[in-house]
This record gives C-alpha cells, structure tokens and sequence, in this order.
C-alpha cells in the first residue's frame, strides 16, 4: 500500500467555508476576501459567516452576540479546574484542559442544526473567558470573566487587562481573531474533524484540535519566528545571525514556508501592517526593523523555492504591541480558531462525513511463536 | 478533488505493531497472535513488547514494571482537578481532563528514544491512578492511587474496588487490556497520530486519542451493545426485540459490524469464553443467555453481508461481571489502548512522519462583494 505521509494531498471533505489559492496567495472566507472581512468585520460578524453560510442581519447578530456573552461566566467547576493548574502552566495547557472539563455532562452531545447553533456561540463565549483566565494564571493575576462590551475582542482584552485597553488594540485584536479564525483543514482542525466523526461531542473535539495546536510544527510558529527576533535582538546583528544559523547552521527559519502557500501568505501583509502601526516604542521599532530585515534575507534566499514568510511571521509582533507576552501567541491564535474548528465539525457532520478509520501498511514481523519472560 | 470519506483505504503510516487480516479474522501484536498474548502474557509485558519491539526478560520487566509503579502517584495538581469535576461527569471525560491537566509543564517535550522509554511507562501508570480516579468518583467513593501488586491489572482493581478483588477478576481484566491494547489505527489512534504529528507532547495527544474514543461510533460501542442487553430484559424477549428494532425499525445492531473485519472478530471469542467462565450470578446468567441469542439472530441475518459480532459484543459483559457499571466500559477501553496510541505516536515519528495537513475541496461562493451588517 502506498503511504499517504502527512496526508499530503488526501481529501478528506467538502467545504464551503474557506477558499484558499496557495499559488496565487488569495484567501476567502465563504467567498469574501480576506482583507475585506479585516477592514469591515466584527470577530461576530466572521463567526457567524462561518457557522451559517451568510453574515447575520443586524437582528441575527444582536442575538448571536447575546448567546456569546451568555457563555462568558465559566461554570464553577471549570474555575476550580483552572485555578488548579500548575502556576507555570503553559496557557495552551490550561485551555485544552478547560475544554475537556467542559466536555464533563456533554457525553449525549448530539449535532443537530438546532444543537450547534446553541451550543456554537457558548463555546465561542467560553473560549474567550478560557484564554483570558490562562493569560491571568500566567502572570499570576485572579481569574476574571469577560464582561459584555460592544464587541468581543474588546470584552476579551478588558478580561485580560483589567479594563485597560486601547481603542486601537481593540481594532487589531478583532482583526488578528478574523485573520485566524480559519484556514482549512490543517492538523489541529483535521484532529477536531476525527474525534467529531466518532460523534464525539463539541468540547471534547475542540480540546482535540488544541492538543494539535500545541506542536511546535503548528500553533507554535508565532512564538518561534517571534522569539528569533528576541534571539537576534538588535537590527544590525541580523545579516550574522541568518548567515550563522540559517545559511551555515542549516537552522529552519521560522514563520517562513507554508504547505499550502507557494508565495507570500496573504494574511502576512495584513499582520505586517498592523505590527508597522502599533510599533511606537523604541523597543517596539527595534523588533519590527530586525522582522522586517529578517524578511528580506529570508525572501531573498528562499523564494526560488517557493517559500514565503507565513501569517506567523508579524502576528506575534501585533500581539507583542496589544500588551502578550510570547508565551500567549498561540493561545491567541486558539482563541480566533476556536469558530474556524467548530464550522468544520458541523459541516463534516452535516455532510454525512464517516467516522475516520485509515488504515496502516503492516511492515512487521511475520507470525512468531510466543515464549514470555513469566514463562522463562 | 475525490474525497476520501473517512479516510477509508487512506494508507497514514507504515506499522509493525498489529497485523491484522479483516479477512480471516487474524489479529497478531508484532508477530505474535493475539490468543497466545492473552493467555500467556501480562498486560506489562504487552505493553513493552508494543513500546519497544520484543517481548522484556526478566530484567527488562522488573525495570518497566516499577517506571509503571512510579507513575501511579498522580501530582496533586491533577487530583484537585478531578476533584472539580462534577459529580455525575462520565469516566471519558475525566480522563480526558486529567490527561490534559498532566500536559501542564509538558511543552518542551521532545519524542526522543529516551524521552519515550521514560514518559511511556509514566503515562500508563497514570492512566491507571485516573481511571480507577474515575470510577471512584462516579460511585462517590474517595480517590485512591493504585499500589504496587505483582500485576497492572490487580493494582488497578484494588484501587477500584478497595483490594477486595479476586484472582479470577485479576486474570479477566488483564486478559481485557490485553485484548483492547491496540488495533492499528482507528479513529482515536489517528487523532493521537494527528496531534503528535505536530510534536504535540504525549499527554495532550492522549488526551486527543480520548477525545475522538468518547464517541458513540467508536469507543461507545461496548456500553452500546450492553445497552442492547439491558434494554431486552430477559432471553424470551430476544426474537420480538429483534424483530421489532433491527428488522422492522432498522436499528442498528450494535457490537456488530467492523471497518475492517468482514468475519468474526477474533477478540470476540475471548470475550466470549470469559463473559462464560465469569458470569455466574442467575442476572450474570440471563444477560449472557440474551447475548448469545442476539449474536446468533444477529449472524443469521447479517453475516451474509460480511456483519459479525465484533469485540464490543462480549467485552461488557466481562467488565460487567468484574464490578464495573456500564458507564465504565469505554474508560477501562481507553486504559487499554493508552499503549496502543503511545506506541503508535512513537513508531509514527520515528518514522520520521510529517505533520499532518490533507486538503478539503471547495465547493462554495465564488468571489462576492462584502456588506456587512454594522455597515448597513
């Protein structure tokens, strides 16, 4: 038999949620460019998009708004899971382990239309309360639901920053939640899709995408490409350091490359532009200036073969501007995915997706007649 | 783009842990068939064959077995997590829960040789200390660590049932784990594959695998097909129930049936045999005689097609028999395939095994203009 490694190439579903051309770099949510639904769109308003098939009126959005904000309160139990945890924990950890904890009493889960469209905006209003109480565990603050703002980005930085949040963080966090907040079916989202096709139930399911997230090959390419600026950590060592690590130590450089994309993410430019606005410290402009001469080294080299810098390459540095530290990126980046997983479950249920059962090309030993230790 | 639904014929990996012919009915762990491990092997020896390739001597076994022993202490931190829990949380999900709570500080993990053959035993010690933590809490008894016994199996029973355990239950729940130790690769094996295709670290992975088991058309099958017992009361109603559901109402017969197997499961009969030898309570009586009356109405009419009694058939009835309630079956499940999904995680990157990124196939909008509703 031959291997599909990695599945490259395999289908493993329909889809109408997220169009992606990775040799022209065009991205499309439910048929709306990516820069478009940036500019002019609530995280709500995607969501929405991505669950149902249209963006919502103003009455669908008033009422998928309430149902958010109805699952920001954490049940209690989840609260005292949280509050248990390791005080080093990493905030991916706290999540994953929050949503199984949700999972508790959801075993005769069913997913019914009527039952994601409850359910989907709870889990939505859940996971914002989650990533907020994981980034207070870390530095070490009490834990604190969000609360009812006009959007939810804002509601999630006021949890996280004790009300003391920017307009502008506000804008760039709803635009990095509407920039993550899909992109077909890598491992975390193919993870999710193989626990739902056993009908396992919506919480577990995500905290099965979170467990994917969590590889430094996936969800930590934020905080890698993030933490080589650090590494680097002034604009004239840059030339040095790609020539020592990349060029002779044959070191990957992070936040470069893409299965899919064979040219520049076009989710990187958007990134790229936020990071050049929110710079405004001395600090801040440091990092960008050594991002962007890293870029242009990593461009240079690496193009012919058709890699590119990714989404992750500027995320972190916008997410650095609002006020995370780097161990929070890719909890961020669960965050805005958390609808993007949820979609794809529904829509693999929807259309009558199997259960996943693959198989493996047996390459052992043949029959062999057994003697055991306790025997000996 | 053709769509491979459920991956079937999706060949993910190269194994040479379990062999199986779906159409002779043969199962064989590393060369060895699967009757000869069942009654010759313990559930340690099993394990170390699947982690490590060969059957332990002596030393080996007493080395792996006290890695396993070290690990049945689970760190406070998890045990105030499952604490949390509330009271009527199923098994799966507390699993899930505390394997995720014990991925907390596991973020640089790095599946190393080493690193495996130190976390690997940990981990099934583990799962031992949660799954006996789960069936404590289900029947509202405090939590208890398993101690060392001279076997897996008897150390998890004592700290289910308070050390007042037969020999007998000893040598069934060992035969058990041995049974459900690995199968290749199901959905909850693909899930864990998924996750550390990553470089997901071993607990969270697990935690995925658990994710994906939870569901009805997986690792619900046991409980599903005891239900089946439960719900027809007494072998005279086995025609009419029969009858009525599975003929005319088109249930389906659950414990019937394999993505692989087109003939008797071979695990089947073990179960079978030892549901025989244990059951021997007068309500023990009856629920077999109504098992072995479902199975053969059961082969009658669905043999034809290639539909046998699989391994969840019996399977409950011996958990039964043992002490469990039925709302363990899939937990004790999982506490015999964790060596399975480690094994198989493992062999997946020491392969060198890609991330794991397939495709979908868009079938949605085309291109279309943006009007959103906080712009109307």
């Amino acid at each position: 038999m031959e291997i599909s490694n990695g599945l490259e190439d395999v289908c493993i579903k329909n889809t109408a949620l997220t169009f992606i051309d990775g040799e022209k770099g065009v991205l499309r949510y439910r048929g709306y460019g990516i820069k478009d639904l940036v500019e002019k769109c609530s995280y709500e308003e995607v969501s929405f998009l991505m669950l149902f098939g249209e963006l919502p009126d103003r009455k669908e959005l008033a009422q998928f708004t309430s149902d958010i904000q109805k699952g920001y309160a954490l049940p209690e139990f989840t609260r005292r899971v949280i509050s248990s945890l390791p005080d080093d924990s990493d905030a991916l950890s706290v999540f994953e382990t929050a949503f199984a904890s949700l999972s508790c009493g959801e075993d005769g889960f069913v997913w019914s239309r009527e039952n994601i469209a409850r359910k989907a905006p709870e889990a939505l209003g859940r996971a914002s309360a989650v990533v907020a109480a994981a980034f207070r565990h870390m530095v070490d603050k009490e834990m604190k639901m969000p609360v009812p703002t006009d959007s939810y980005a804002g509601s999630f930085l006021n949890a996280c920053f004790d009300g003391d949040v920017s307009r502008q963080s506000v804008t760039v966090m709803n635009r990095a939640l509407v920039l993550y907040a899909d992109h077909e079916v890598p491992a975390s989202t193919t993870a999710a899709i193989v626990s739902c096709s056993t009908l396992s139930d919506m919480y577990s399911s995500i905290a099965a995408a979170v467990a994917a997230l969590k590889g430094p090959l996936h969800g930590g390419a934020a905080e890698a490409a993030y933490a080589q600026f650090e590494d680097i950590g002034s604009p004239e060592n840059v030339d040095s350091w790609f020539q020592k690590n990349v060029v002779e130590g044959r070191r990957r450089l992070m936040g470069f490359g893409h299965r899919v994309y064979r040219t520049y993410d076009p989710r990187m430019a958007i990134f790229k532009s936020m990071a050049r606005e929110l710079s405004t410290s001395a600090e801040e402009k440091r990092t960008l200036e050594i991002a962007e001469k890293l870029e242009k080294l990593g461009v240079e080299r690496f193009s012919p073969k058709q890699i590119f810098p990714n989404t992750d390459f500027y995320s972190g540095t916008a997410f650095k501007c609002i006020g995370f530290p780097i161990h929070m990126f890719t909890a961020l980046f669960a965050l805005s995915r958390t609808v993007g997983w949820i979609a794809h479950m529904s829509e693999y249920i929807e259309n009558g997706g199997r259960i996943m059962r693959p198989r493996a090309n047996y390459t052992g030993h043949g029959p062999r007649v057994l003697q055991s230790a306790s025997q000996k």
